[in-house]
């Protein structure tokens, strides 16, 4: 197999674990939280950065990939980790969720997805079998299943789209061939516990190396996604790699770690950082609230980013309103060292048996962005469905 | 005084020649490319990474700091230095240029000049004194004399412009009083010998510790800027530094050296990689052409930036295409890269006496921008005047 997960401790308090997962790419150590790089680059940062910054797993889009600069393109240049500089393990979506929350939508039954490109309005069919053929030309170390996330409240169409997604599943399964690839599973079920557990059933049945959940964090109220989480993760096998699809923020974070989650990927840390907000231990802050406009303190002292290493709130403001590009990066760079340093300081402590600690501490210091503000934020920007298509 | 210039050599062929000026802030090996960062950031690049390309000098600009974010923030934060980050020598324009180019004019007389500012249309002063003050705040170890950028062609209007450029000086000059700042003196006199004789005579009778020509590469023929440096320079103290303002391409550099300068700034490496446009030793390539779509080449065999060590021609055009962060900065980084190495290869030959082989040998295999595509390019960003204000 070319996906070896490795299961070092368990949390005693919790459903949290400590493990590394093997890939030809190199290991990973998990709890992981995985940057996004949407087009084969995590937006403003370098490859270079993302060794620095410890990252261990990025995730890219295959539906952006291949719309451009096409699968062929990238495999004729050696494949993903070539084709972007990037030498660690890489993740791959299967497209399934950008074809429903970004393109148009044209047909969709069991032998796939009609869509038409919100590049150029171009019309495409996406099978199991092409979704499986176009990742393997990427070349990611893991890739994922077609699968259907539907608004997680419509009882009678999420049966529907299950019954897609389970079929693509098989599909996917029987079309996957290549060795230096780990076809994860995907347990989709929107906010119903029933068909949570039994596509949870279902899916596991196949007998895939890891597996993803996905159809959460896409606007439902944090407690339905815990309760999601607490029916579904023990249905899944222990010894295979868990991965929690577009999720999340800190809390997020700690909460899954707590249900048993080793793998995280999200867009957040990147996007957020391109309207000037930036993570520290106390909660966001935005950076172009005028009373930083004089402060000549780091975003959060004792950090140890290149940001907060150089820069001052004041000069980060400054780049930040007049719309400079290095302001994006620095910001960005603070985030993504925020996260990543989040999840070691996690994983150190489920090692340490501190788990529920840290988690405690943690979130009674964390001011936690209120569900009404995200909702507000998800309308803002023009979408029903989450977070995980756009970098 | 603050600043020193040190002469190493001088081309027996031309009026090339190789020093060193010594600052504040560090040396500077003359002749220098200096990258441009309008908004105290050179465009999509970290100090460090301009560290790693061997800049030794850059310069910002007055007017867009003292808009945003403004010089007493700047100086609160301990001056331009500390608050960019970046530790080596650091120059600024007196205002002028952009004055005259990009914010709306209001009034003009010998105290001064009234504008409005191009961000919010806000009404500003700027006067000698004002200017010295405000780049007194600023705290760059070269500033400059406010002074009037004409267009190069009306006699008459030349003439009035360079009696309040003149009278400006003299502002200027008894203004100053920080003694780690050196104050170059403009030249100007547009594109007519006898006026930049005038120029060269006046302003040097008012012993500045360097000079810069100013008006020039802002829209006439090559020709005209080479024969106007040709009547300038041997006008110029020997031992003082000489800096052509807002200039320029490969070929442009070459032919300044040849005719005496020791410095050169412009935002051309920055400002076309933006558009994916990037140097090669045999001209300029368009990186969105088609052609590179599938290209596993680097920019160019044999560079050794970042850009070039780690990425093809493919991957940087996608990420252009794409709009990626990430493709606007790895073009700037080869095409500074570029710019520098020619400095230091320049400098060699002039030390080793080969500058002018050097020369022909570049420019037999350079392919120079047409004077035509250049008005274009001008015209299609909406300006007359030329190419010093918007990194």
């Amino acid at each position: 197999m070319s996906l070896d997960f490795e299961l070092l401790e368990k949390d005693p308090h919790s459903q949290a674990r400590a493990g590394v997962i093997h890939t030809p790419h190199g290991q990973i150590p998990t709890p992981v939280f995985a940057p996004v790089g949407t087009q084969a680059t995590v937006k403003a940062v370098s490859p270079r950065e993302l060794r620095e910054l410890g990252a261990s797993l990025i995730l890219a889009n295959t539906y952006h990939l291949y719309l451009r600069p096409g699968p062929d393109t990238i495999a004729n240049l050696g494949g993903l980790h070539d084709f972007m500089g990037w030498d660690g393990p890489i993740m791959t979506d299967s497209g399934g969720f950008q074809v429903f929350s970004l393109a148009r939508l044209r047909a969709l039954d069991m032998t796939g997805v009609t869509f038409r490109s919100h590049l150029d309005g171009s019309e495409h069919f996406f099978t199991p079998e092409k979704v499986i053929d176009i990742q393997g030309k990427l070349g990611a170390d893991i890739v994922l299943c077609l699968d259907e996330c539907p608004e997680p409240l419509d009882y009678d169409y999420n049966v529907q789209a299950l019954e897609r997604t389970h079929r693509w599943a098989e599909h996917c399964r029987a079309a996957h061939t290549r060795r230096d690839q780990a076809l994860f599973g995907i347990v989709q079920g929107g906010a119903f516990a029933d068909l949570r557990r039994q596509s949870a059933e279902f899916i596991t049945a196949l007998d895939f190396p890891g597996y993803s959940i996905g159809g959460l964090s896409v606007g439902e109220p944090k407690e339905v996604m815990h309760e999601m989480l607490e029916v579904t993760v023990p249905l899944l096998p222990e010894d295979r790699p868990r991965h929690l699809l577009g999720v999340g923020s800190p809390e997020d974070f700690f909460e899954g770690v707590a249900r048993g989650i080793d793998i995280f990927d999200c867009v957040l840390p990147t996007r957020i950082a391109r309207n000037g907000a930036v993570f520290t231990r106390t909660g966001r802050l935005n950076i172009r609230n005028a009373q930083y406009a004089d402060d000549p303190a780091p975003i959060e002292e004792g950090c140890d980013c290149y940001t907060c290493r150089h820069f001052s709130r004041a000069y980060l403001r400054h780049l930040v309103m007049a719309k400079e590009m290095l302001g994006f990066r620095l910001a960005t760079l603070h985030n993504l060292s925020f996260m990543l340093n989040l999840a070691r300081e996690i994983r150190e402590a489920i090692l340490a048996g501190t788990f529920s600690a840290l988690k405690k501490e943690f979130l009674a210091h964390y001011e936690i962005v209120p569900h009404e503000a995200r909702q507000r934020n998800r309308e803002a920007r023009g979408k029903g469905l989450g977070t995980r298509d756009q970098g």
